[in-house]
């Protein structure tokens, strides 16, 4: 395998894009028609490739995104296992949602009911753009990736700028070990530049796509895909500001610990994780504030481009133009790269008075402390919110925080309880994604098992003989999986 | 109960859907916190009080729809039997799709995993534009209604301009059943007019909606809800085709029963099913061209209302104006209201050089045969049709279509085998919903127990006290429900 890609690559031509998609399409249909396991195995084979070329991939993923070796070796590793992962999820089979009701002549509903079988199909090729700020585990080899391609579907890849001779390289290990274990030639591609991208949105080959990154950039994704003459689904993960509420209980318990855990939340990866805490409501009088204006701010560590710098350098100064903000501590040249982190103070009554101008998605490390009065305004501050990838509480036991959690149940995809939420178990019953902007697809998940679900679409089939039927559907089970036969778990 | 509402309804006005917004708005959290169990019950009472009602609505319906007796009293039984339906499937549970990882400090992912609980929750208030050809099954109590108030959330019903004496009526009828079952004032409303359509669907209260109808009306609406500041799911269910391929050796065994299968089908509630098969593709020379021309149309029925008929009068001109086509069939009057039937005749050749001009809905008794040469067309053939509700073989359990097949499944959400595909049957494994522009979400149904998926969404707990959890996820499953626990079932 050749994994010499020095230079930068060009940008992917029509001609080029022409031949992908036509390619993916192909490709897609004989990739969905094995069976699970048969995918299964190709995925683990996908996963043995990348780590067997970390020495090689996570150079140049340091050279180019500025994160430490240890956080991409890390990445990587979860980036692997979360291959694996849905390797196990085909081998079992439930993901299918297999549904058979055999023919009832005295079906209640008036009218006998006929043979019907129920399952999920891929859904066809599926477009991911890859996000900047996890070059593995958001990318080319990403979530959205290994849970299309596990569905059944051929993956075109948009790389994301911020790193794409990584993105390249790492395509080329995903593509050469598809191809050694056996799946169709075209089952996976890589894309490079916007206008390929937009472009490959629009093509009626393409039947779904994956997004992580900005608002700007995935509302207007969003809107291609939904303006096609055959809109399809987008799944853009787009912005959270990630509100943790500490009750009055919590901060007289743990202050000095939730201070040092806030610090260390809002700047791990410099501030640049979608599930950043951005904002954090402490008891005014509490000493938590204090706490915070004297904690250690960690060094500055550098941002992960000049671009996503740019951006943290205007966002950073409109906060801090903003008269409802003061400086509650900050380290050295802020506006640098590396920048040193920044802590705004304000308080409730600000944040209820102007709650959209406090609550912008802050890309870098930085973020907002606010003051309430009393632990009654809890819900109503929350309930201030748009949708968010997570909501947190800390509190004590026997708070009354029934209604807060309440409200932020609605507001968020993931509540937690007395945890940060930094840090994205990839598991079984993880939910990432939430109402819009955290999402715009608010029932789905980009990360977990569940992730899945998304590219699949289901498909009944009526009175049909058994040797025309899906494996998943013929009545000897041939595939093992669990079913619902006639309503019941079998 | 007073039923009295003799006269068409007036336009809901402003401030008449701000009361119904605001109250849809508290309702909804209210209601969507009642456990599945204490909602099945609510929903059994309604299902009764239809059931009671039957002689004041069908009276109603038969004035306002031109329906007969016999077909809108199996529609309420359907109607009602669905809302049972999805009663059952409250107390089963399953639907909540409940996941447990307990703390794993082995994680293979590299760190450890927390505390991780998962569940369904219902989205909020829905709004329901209610179609014109169910009066009950699609309408007021329809399928939408039914699942977005059994996954717990508030319902507006946009009533539909063609029943809306009946809408009123049924309104009353649900309303005063759910409030003596003790559902939150508010769970329910009935809107009348477009204006106030398109100003609830455009209101941040409302989280997601169900559309039946056309495709023009479809799309405004749908462009509508993902032109949102925070766009919301739209599940339309546009049109469809719903095409039939008769291979030549079921032409050979069984011509004359698909000639008259087919001929009840295409005409079955006057044509205007969204299952009506539009087209059936049969082997030239075989016989089955003959026997439909010289089969027995039924004589006609009228249509709904003159706005229907205005549609298919046109639709059925632009048709007969086709030089692809020529009439193959034709019952008396067929432009009047009621109109005779009409079959077209074109071939297979004419279908691949325009398809889109020979696969047009027509909501009316009107369907299209065309004539193929040879077999081996028929997956090209099949390739030609957008996204379809539902797509049927006639075949012999020898014929070679296992590719014709493949290619109905990716554009059907419903693929049939020897039978026909008007009569969709209420049931676990039914799919009514498709690619675009069958519906506006390829991975829907609007018609099954599945439906409910539509209008719940997922959020996590991490990390949480068991006190603090949604009963569903406690420890001891309080519910009883089936759980997927550290991935396996449980």
């Amino acid at each position: 395998m050749t994994l010499s890609t020095a230079t930068v690559p060009d940008a992917t031509t029509p001609e080029g894009l022409e031949s992908v998609l036509a390619a993916a399409e192909t490709a897609s249909r004989s990739w969905g028609s094995r069976r699970p396991s048969e995918r299964a195995t190709v995925l683990e084979a996908v996963a043995d490739a990348l780590d067997s070329a970390g020495d090689i991939l996570i150079p140049t993923a340091m050279a180019e995104t500025n994160l430490p070796e240890a956080r991409l070796t890390g990445e990587l590793k979860r980036t692997t296992f979360q291959l694996r992962l849905f390797a196990e999820v085909l081998r079992d089979g439930g993901y299918l949602d297999a549904r058979i009701d055999h023919p009832d002549p005295e079906w209640p509903m008036g009218a006998p009911r006929p043979d019907l079988r129920r399952v999920l199909e891929p859904i066809g090729p599926v477009l991911v753009f890859a996000a900047s700020n996890f070059p593995f585990a958001f990318s080319v080899a990403g979530g959205d990736t290994a849970s299309a391609l596990a569905a059944g579907n051929a993956v075109i890849l948009k790389a994301h700028s911020g790193h794409l001779r990584l993105s390249a390289q790492t395509g080329d290990v995903v593509a050469a070990a598809l191809s050694a274990a056996g799946a169709p030639q075209g089952t996976f591609a890589v894309i490079f530049g916007t206008d390929a991208g937009s472009q490959a949105l629009a093509d009626p080959r393409v039947k779904a796509s994956g997004f992580t990154g900005s608002i700007p950039g995935g509302r207007a994704l969003f809107d291609i895909a939904n303006s096609r003459p055959e809109p399809i689904p987008f799944y853009g993960e787009l912005g959270s500001n990630n509100p943790v509420f500490v009750t009055p209980a919590a901060a007289a318990a743990d202050g000095p610990e939730i201070a040092s855990g806030f610090i260390g939340s809002f700047t791990a990866g410099v501030g640049q994780f979608c599930t950043k805490p951005g904002t954090l409501f402490v008891p005014a009088g509490s000493g938590l504030t204090e706490a915070l204006r004297q904690g250690t701010l960690p060094e500055g560590a550098k941002l992960l481009n000049s671009r996503i710098h740019e951006g943290y350098q205007e966002v950073l100064g409109t906060l801090t133009a903003n008269s409802r903000f003061s400086v509650l501590a900050q380290g050295p040249d802020p506006l640098s790269n590396p920048p040193g982190p920044t802590l705004l103070l304000t308080t409730a009554a600000d944040v209820l008075a102007a709650p959209h101008e406090l609550q912008q998605e802050c890309f870098g490390p930085t973020a907002v402390v606010v003051e309430y009065d009393d632990a009654s305004q809890l819900p109503a501050l929350a309930a201030t919110f748009e949708g968010q990838l997570t909501a947190t509480v800390f509190g004590a036991d026997d708070d009354n925080v029934a209604e807060l959690v309440e409200v932020l149940a609605r507001k968020a995809g993931r509540v937690l309880w007395n945890q940060w939420p930094t840090g994205v178990s990839v598991t079984y019953a993880q939910q990432h994604g939430g109402p819009y902007p955290a999402t715009t697809a608010v029932g789905s998940t980009s990360v977990g098992t569940a992730a899945i679900n998304r590219f699949l679409r289901p498909v009944a089939y009526q009175g049909f003989p058994q040797h025309l039927l899906p494996p998943a559907l013929q009545e000897e089970n041939p595939l093992g999986i669990p079913r619902l036969v006639d309503g019941r778990r079998a």
